[in-house]
């Protein structure tokens, strides 16, 4: 990622319910805007808009990879959202998940890593740095330890070593599996609703939604009661096209920046949203955060040249 | 609420992620469905489709009579959606919120409710019984105790007597209001995202969604850096109609069935889910339950009749 401090100046805002409560000024200088890594970029058009997501291949390097050469194919090029359930998750591909016919080789899982993660060879030791983490919660209901790790939403289940995972927050992007931990193919998934953080450590999280949730928001819901595949083509939203951000022309991206969670600004929303001293709150709620109820704040600067 | 048996001969399925997982014959058998109360029951006609919200007199008496008074002067018909933040809230009303010049006298909090509530006069008493409660989980990261009242999503800080208070989930509707806590007039609001737990307690809940979230997924979004606060007219969606449900010819009404928290089908799914003894968790999560999370079934006998 590509840290900009040019952005710094524009003012942005703590999402409080009724209240514009801007970040005193200090806290607004000292956040770090992340330009996104066109190789690590991929943009879902669909009839409603554009979708950015950002890759993690530091969690997921072989699933990555794999999704980058389908992409490469133009594997999901007028495939469909064929199984979505509303507040879960909304699912895409060729349904091979359902027919059990799958079209690649099945990929290795890639639900966790060892933490902190260390260089595995000579060339990976260059330049390597280690991990951020940011600290969110310890003692969350489904993990020791709650944190961000560059953008992402994670876990972890020791204080120093141990397993580190991604969450499954709104917008996590997962591959999808049948009961074999390592059948996932082709078919991913995006979460829509409230984090179903029980799947956390068993679902391959290779990404996650950095702009364009509200488009993802519109992707027509099938019938819960039938575990929401959707029959009728029509009743279906279509993927229009799906590539890397580097496949597209320079002057057609989307210039999309995301703040850095290691930066001294995005802790101070932090604490700001821990504390809740503004005199709206009546009762002083706990001091906790839910991790998965931490927006990482996002900005476009260059309008939607994709959207259809 | 009426209690119906006749529906339960009909398979419905737990949500689990990539497996339709049948209830056993037992669990389904014991699934009572409980149909909606007219006096208590909102349609809220869309663009694309009609959301039905239940009321709740029993935690918000004042402020439930005073919608429906709202409704019967059909203040909401042509109101819009002007702040909607994704992933968070979305609020309507005639802006009174904004420009500070509230449309009715101000209501005063009904932010929680004594428990057990007891009737509180001699009318009160007649027919008088309990209300019901479904334990969920204990020590939830906002709340010691959490558990379902009569549908609704709910949380209490003690075992015994103390305070109940309905919880902030995906689907609840409350009312908005600047920072005094009787400050609240007409504006409410919907969540759309994960669940803003550290509003509880601060916030007039009075209402949920049953049926329609897909219908409210779809309400434009406004800037997120800009507090939601959707400008132009076109970006905004707009209420066609707003009406209680007892307002609306009997043939004309849809035939919403919601599963019975307190019914042993219910307790059996909220077991199934807590223990996740499928061959599909790889890694078994923790035994916990996220309240917000666990999805209260509704059925829809009658197609949606009001659709425009």
């Amino acid at each position: 990622m590509v840290r900009s401090n040019a952005l710094t100046h524009v003012p942005w805002v703590i999402l409080t319910l009724f209240v514009v409560a801007s970040m005193t000024a200090s806290a607004q200088d000292d956040m770090l805007w992340n330009s996104l890594d066109p190789e690590n970029t991929v943009y879902l058009q669909m009839q409603d808009g554009t979708v950015v997501i950002e890759l993690n291949p530091d969690f997921a390097p072989q699933t990555v990879a794999h999704f980058k050469r389908l992409l490469e194919e133009q594997f999901y090029r007028g495939l469909s959202f064929y199984r979505v359930i509303d507040g879960f998750v909304a699912q895409a591909g060729d349904e091979s998940d359902i027919d059990d016919d799958p079209a690649t080789k099945a990929l290795k899982p890639e639900f966790e890593i060892d933490w902190p993660l260390r260089p595995t060879g000579k060339n990976d030791a260059e330049g390597w740095k280690p991990m951020s983490w940011t600290p969110v919660q310890t003692g969350d209901l489904f993990a020791p330890f709650t944190g961000f790790i560059d953008g992402f939403p994670a876990a972890r289940d020791r204080e120093k070593s141990g397993k580190a995972w991604l969450t499954h927050c709104p917008g996590t992007v997962a591959m999808a599996r049948n009961d074999s931990p390592d059948s996932g193919n082709t078919d991913f998934y995006i979460v829509i609703g409230q984090a179903p953080r029980y799947l956390d450590r068993n679902l391959t999280i290779f990404g996650r939604v950095v702009w364009g949730m509200d488009v993802v928001q519109r992707i027509k819901r099938g019938p819960t009661l039938k575990n929401g595949i959707i029959e009728k083509d029509l009743d279906r939203s279509w993927i229009k096209r799906m590539r890397l951000a580097s496949s597209v022309e320079k002057d057609q991206r989307l210039d999309v920046y995301v703040a850095d969670t290691n930066s001294k600004g995005f802790k101070n929303m932090l604490k700001d949203r821990r504390n809740r001293s503004h005199r709206f709150f009546h009762h002083k709620p706990p001091k906790v955060l839910d991790i998965c109820q931490v927006p990482v704040p996002a900005r476009l600067e260059k309008q939607d040249v994709l959207r259809p």
